[in-house]
C-alpha cells in the first residue's frame, strides 16, 4: 500500500468504513467497509471496491448492476480511521432502486420512516428475482 | 426508543455509524459512533451526541470547545446500520481545527496526504494546552 495511507487504521477485523459522496451534488450515497485489498484495488482500477462482510470477500460496486462508481477523490479523516471518497456514479448506488441508500428519514411524530429518495430503477430489473 | 428506529442495527458492541454532513453545503464534516442512548438523546436535545470508544462514555459534540451541531434531519440507510445526520455546524467539527475532519486527501504520486481543508480555529486557542 502506498505510503501516503501507512498511517490508516484498520479495526481489528482489518476493515475501514468509507463513506461514499456524489462528487458533484454532494449527496451522501452509501458507505460500506473496505480492507487493504479493496483499497488497493479501488485505487488501481478507479472504481470503487469493497469487502463484504457478510459475504466475506472483496466485490467490485456495480458488479450485478452495471451501477460502477468512479473515484475522483479519496479523503482521511483526522483520526485516519474513516475514508470519505468523492465518485461519479452511474445508475444509483442503491441496491433497492434509489440513487442515495439514505432514502428515508426518520420524522418526530410519525409512524414510520419517510421515504424521502427518489427512486431510480425497479430492483426487479436490474438484478432478475 | 421511537418505534420508527426500532428496526435499527446495532453492532455488537452496541453501536451504529453516524455520517455527520452540513445542511446547507453537502460537505461530510465527521463520522462518530452512537450508540441508543446517545441517539436518544440527540433526538431529544437536537444537539448530536455520540459515544466515545475509547472514554467509554457519551459526549456532546462541542461541550469542550462550543462547536455544537444543530440536527436538521436523520436520515437511515437501507440495511438499517448507517445514519446520515445533517447538521447547523457551529465553529468547526474538527478538533484540529478545521471545518471538516476530511481535510487531507490522497493523491497518486505525492510523498504525503495533502491538505486541502480549510482551518477555521486554533487548536490551543480552543481547548488549551
Amino acid at each position: 500500500m502506498d505510503a501516503q495511507l501507512s498511517n490508516l487504521k484498520f479495526d481489528s477485523a482489518g476493515l475501514i468504513p468509507a463513506i461514499i459522496q456524489d462528487a458533484k451534488t454532494g449527496e451522501v450515497l452509501m458507505m460500506a467497509w473496505m480492507n487493504k485489498d479493496s483499497l488497493d484495488k479501488t485505487i488501481q482500477t478507479g472504481k470503487t471496491h469493497f469487502f463484504s462482510r457478510s459475504r466475506g470477500k472483496l466485490w467490485l460496486k456495480g458488479e450485478s448492476s452495471g451501477h460502477v462508481q468512479t473515484v475522483k477523490s479519496i479523503a482521511v479523516d483526522c483520526d485516519q480511521d474513516v475514508l470519505l471518497v468523492k465518485v461519479e456514479q452511474v445508475g444509483a448506488a442503491c441496491h433497492e432502486g434509489y440513487y442515495s441508500c439514505f432514502f428515508r428519514e426518520y420524522q418526530k411524530g410519525a409512524g414510520d420512516l419517510k421515504v424521502v429518495g427518489k427512486r431510480v430503477f425497479e430492483p426487479e430489473k436490474v438484478y432478475g428475482k
